[in-house]
């Protein structure tokens, strides 16, 4: 059996190396083929995206988004039947239902995918995938799968594993912005981000555990059970306050602060902070 | 020496607790009498807040906010005359410095503090209080502050232990806010919040050792080094759009994009994530 790579930025690459360095049978394509280049010796190389797929039972893309698969696959769709498509590119859910849905007008099989680590993770222990789509991609190719780290599957529907990977990805970003934002506050008084960061990571290691707790309350649904912080006691005036008066950008506080105040508008005030997510979900709604 | 304690809400009434159970002389006083009753049988309670401040050497104010400092101490500031004040109530850093102000202008001695820990954490090893101000006050009652956990002094600057207490504050909630937001796209298909928290516990502690890394190019100031995942990859298009489609609110989200885009727009979209910050440090600029 032959797999073949589409794509070879960092994290294709790493993919395509675990799966040569694993045994397997590899073929790699890129657009700019100078990233081809460090798989000369052990990879047969392919020099179009057409010749890549055809040599392939398995193909793995991995390119820049939703669009930059279809400028690739489209103009060679008809070499993808009877194949297994594994698309690891970052893709909104819908984009993932949408190409399934088109694999399989070409007699693909698919399987899609979100990697939940950084290149340099690809093959160790710490590296998971999420995958979602056709179950027999999944079952059939775990041998590939177990080459760059823990494989889990969400189901049938192809658009899971990128909900799922989205939303480890929000909670990621939102809480680096936290990070800078606390960073740049102390950053005025010549605190260095560096003690910041030690600082940081000590108090945010010690917060994850609350986490456990704000999804019990959650998904019991009752805001109003005894030993919650309350929304009211929640209201982080002080911190946009002296944001502010340090000369920074507000927004990443802000968003927060409002998201509090749509619930303690709507009569929530002295029920617990894990309400906000309510502001979330409802976005036209006070509560 | 005895020690006043006015405020006994739940961080009032944990930090009182400690102080006694290490054997301190106590006197607390609260505007609603419910709250002292605990109290009753293991301190002297004040019927008032002059009373409560005639009894004590040192003053220990852990209020609502710096108004409610103000309501309680302005109509008895001619008893503050050679007094400790400590205050732990929050407050942003310029509302700490007029409050020494205002205290040295009646003669007392100012130490103000941020307490790093919910009210069960006092008193255990995970407890931390920052402390800026007076330094004679810090050096005068490391015993007292030990009861409650480990202390650590800023500087003379009062305002600093405030600053440093909202900046982790900042980082907390935002990384709260960023949970919620995951949490609330996978209950979009059913996944509970509790499973959730099971993997972004997992994912956001294996991330919290790259706010080094970003603290050092950020402190270095040079966001062209290599090695750095640069701000045109980081584009949450596909979070922000997925969503908007299971019909979330994007505002959390849509914040991170913002502070990217600020950047990308300005000619650094090659460069690194960590150059957000200078969207945060410039509120009114491009970069």
């Amino acid at each position: 059996m032959t797999i073949s790579f589409l794509g070879l930025g960092e994290m294709g690459s790493a993919l395509a190396r675990s799966a040569i360095d694993a045994g397997h049978d590899v073929v790699v394509w890129n657009r700019s083929p100078a990233r081809s280049a460090a798989f000369a010796s052990s990879a047969r190389v392919a020099g179009s995206a057409a010749e890549a797929l055809e040599a392939g039972d398995v193909v793995v893309v991995c390119l820049f988004d939703a669009e930059s698969v279809h400028r690739v696959l489209d103009p060679v769709a008809d070499r993808l039947t009877g194949r297994h498509v594994i698309n690891l590119t970052t893709t909104t859910p819908e984009a993932s239902r949408d190409l399934a849905g088109w694999a399989a007008g070409h007699g693909a099989d698919y399987l899609d995918g979100g990697v939940m680590a950084v290149p340099a993770m690809i093959g160790t222990p710490e590296s998971l995938v999420y995958y979602s789509g056709s179950r027999a991609v999944f079952d059939g190719h775990r041998d590939l799968f177990e080459t760059w780290g823990a494989a889990e599957y969400f189901g049938q529907d192809p658009g899971l594993a990128s909900l799922h990977d989205l939303a480890l990805l929000s909670a990621m970003y939102v809480m680096f912005a936290g990070f800078f934002h606390g960073a740049a506050m102390v950053g005025t008084v010549g605190t260095s981000a560096k003690e910041f960061a030690g600082r940081a990571t000590a108090w945010l290691q010690a917060l994850l555990p609350a986490l456990a707790g704000y999804a019990e309350v959650i998904d019991g649904g009752d805001y109003t059970l005894p030993g919650q912080q309350s929304l009211a006691f929640s209201d982080i005036t002080e911190i946009v306050e002296a944001s502010r008066a340090a000369g920074l950008s507000t927004e990443v506080v802000d968003v927060v602060q409002r998201l509090i105040h749509r619930q303690i508008d709507a009569g929530h005030g002295s029920e617990g902070f894990a309400r906000i997510i309510e502001s979330i979900r409802n976005p036209g709604r006070a509560a």
